[in-house]
């Protein structure tokens, strides 16, 4: 079984969004064991649609089509399978009382244009909308197209990823035959040459049938071994050995072997060691602790955060010392230690980290170039206060995110060895 | 003159990486007056490259192609262009030059693979790469594709967007003869359909080469006005018409018509106003502040911001009132209003804005469902404290950038009235 996929919309012709659905498809589909063999952006225009609908159909048996169901006059992908099927639409009730509810629920009338959202094209196997209003749908496409299959979702991400999960790939599993296992390994504090370097071995030695992907992230590197073959036991077992060979080597700089984040695993740590944190920010302005607060239920442990952008603010409410500043700089390890520390008096917290830091553009000298973080973790029980320097380079939006990801390493790291 | 995009690579068609190329390269072509019309990722197998270029080359005047120019063995864009165009290579000494420079510099020989990449088909003219070391290529195709042209560029994203800005940009725009102009218009606080409805006549006559899209986000909607046409004047004028046409109709919704950030309009509004800001955040656990901060300068404006997640830290960092809390519970308008003026107190900025709502997934109950946010804006010169309640439907996240956006929506609303 092979795959392709459509994106329709002309803000993606236009450069004007990036394609991360497409991604997101191909990344779903090659976990089922579908390889996709093209990704095809078009225009919103009928013509445009039917023609890369009709071509696709003709290569491959499964074509996933996102956009152009919502109900402004640009979205035209219905219309377009209408005419390249000759097939009718109906209405689908149960997308309708979808609908309904959440027009109600915001307090507005059904409209003729909302209300095609819940027509569908006849014989659909209609895919329901948990995160929006626009039903979506598996068609087969008879004989014409030797019964390949034609799904059409919406083209919001959330709705689209709800659709492929719940509907979608379990719809396709059960059609497809071969057996495909990915485990992620998950890494923090190395780069990508660094840890190639280190499992060098081990790649040059994959068993057939398994792979392994580097996925560089804005702060580090993750890895995917991927096995796919027919027989499960197989499968399992090839993926296994690799797994077990990189732990082996890289086993200090792992954090996780499954899709859990980061934040989700200090989470976890957290909740086990039945610690309390707290947060004190500077150039991270708040990044920390949201990332922290991405986790459901992390109100178990994060008690509160503190942003002090001025020096003001660091001296006011956590109590750095106006000659600390003066004499080291805002941006210097012990001015990260003296927040950290203040953060624990403060908020009564178990363990606290803080950063102070240049993210940039403007703000640095020779000394203290952009890109300059100097952060610190505290942990009350051991008496520990470990402070460190680093230096990154990037514009603001990456200079952040890697002061946040530095962030939580160290407070990763000071979990690990507590 | 119209083009179409073709990306090379087994990663994008895994969903490992996520194709940035193609938009960068559609905006920059929209910039000189040449319109997308397709976008296609395909393999890195030579047949599969000659057929999607031939199929391309045979519907528009430029096909632009990334990816497959490198130094390994899956780099085989140049094999399949030279199959495809029945043409030989040959070295090109300069980019020899280049990368001969630069293997030095790392202290490494040329070995005949890496020198692969100085081999550029007959004919064509050289875009040399001042990033890296694989050459670029404009080949005009000859009579069997009606002289249309195949540009060849790298996939590495720097080594592209230089090529592109300093040869192929400039090389097409002396072949074009379309003018293009894209208006942004950027909205807060209105949803797609409502916008849709309010300005359903300005759709109904949009003049000829004019197109207007709907770009949803996470939050809201955002519009792009695009004209295209031969005369710069009458493309203007066309543009000014349907821009006038929605503000007049969409005025108090629209927050800019350039390329800037809710974050900035709003950074720009409080440096314009000489005031200052800080942020008290429970819901939303940092992540205000952390889009505020997010603008370069915003030190400027930006004091500090306190995530009382915990009722203790609501009540011992910001002085909210136990009672308060106990009689109306954290998630009210009251304990907005004490959070938003125990704020202005606490840090002694000009205007102050809270948060405090159930992200989810738990945390929700009938009265207070999870969606439920309240937030409050207090302003020190007018006195003016202006509490809210409203209520949205997504997951964690989508609700926590939601619950952000109403909170910086509002921070908007209050600097424009103030």
């Amino acid at each position: 079984m092979r795959a392709e996929i459509i994106s329709v919309g002309d803000e993606l012709l236009k450069g004007q969004r990036v394609n991360t659905n497409a991604a997101f498809i191909a990344r779903a589909l090659a976990g089922i064991g579908i390889p996709v063999e093209r990704i095809v952006t078009c225009s919103d225009l009928e013509h445009d649609m039917v023609s890369v609908f009709s071509e696709s159909l003709d290569r491959v048996d499964v074509v996933l089509v996102t956009g152009g169901l919502g109900p402004t006059r640009d979205d035209r992908t219905t219309k377009a399978t209408q005419e390249l099927l000759k097939r009718g639409v109906e209405l689908n009730v149960k997308a309708y009382a979808n609908l309904a509810a959440r027009m109600s629920q915001r307090g507005l009338e059904i409209s003729a244009s909302l209300r095609d959202q819940a027509m569908v094209i006849e014989g659909s196997h209609v895919v329901q909308n948990t995160k929006g209003t626009a039903a979506g749908m598996i068609i087969c496409c008879g004989e014409r197209f030797d019964n390949h299959y034609l799904v059409l979702m919406p083209g919001v991400p959330s709705e689209m990823q709800a659709m492929m999960e719940l509907t979608v790939l379990p719809y396709f599993t059960e059609l497809s035959d071969m057996v495909i296992r990915h485990t992620p390994v998950k890494t923090f504090g190395i780069g990508e040459s660094t840890l190639a370097a280190l499992i060098v071995d081990v790649e040059d030695s994959l068993p057939k049938g398994t792979t392994l992907s580097y996925l560089p992230h804005a702060a580090g590197v993750n890895l995917m071994i991927s096995t796919v073959g027919k027989d499960k036991g197989g499968v399992d077992q090839d993926n296994r050995t690799v797994l077990d060979a990189i732990v082996q080597r890289a086993g200090r700089f792992i954090f996780a072997t499954s899709e859990v984040t980061l934040e989700e695993t200090i989470g976890s740590m957290l909740i086990t060691a039945g610690k309390s944190l707290a947060v004190a920010e500077s150039c991270t302005g708040g990044l920390v602790a949201s990332r922290l607060t991405d986790v459901p239920g992390s109100s178990l442990y994060f008690l509160e955060g503190f942003v002090v952008y001025s020096n003001k603010a660091k001296h006011d409410i956590l109590g750095v010392q106006k000659e600390l500043i003066e004499k080291f700089g805002a941006v210097s390890e012990e001015v990260a230690r003296a927040m950290a520390t203040g953060c624990l008096e403060k908020s009564g917290a178990d363990i606290t980290v803080s950063t102070t830091g240049i993210a940039g553009p403007s703000g640095g000298s020779a000394e203290k170039p952009v890109g300059m973080l100097c952060l610190c973790v505290a942990d009350r029980a051991s008496g520990k206060v470990l402070s460190k320097t680093l230096f990154m380079q990037g514009d603001r939006e990456r200079n952040k995110f890697r002061f946040s990801e530095a962030a939580l390493c160290e407070l990763l790291e000071c979990l690990r060895t507590a």
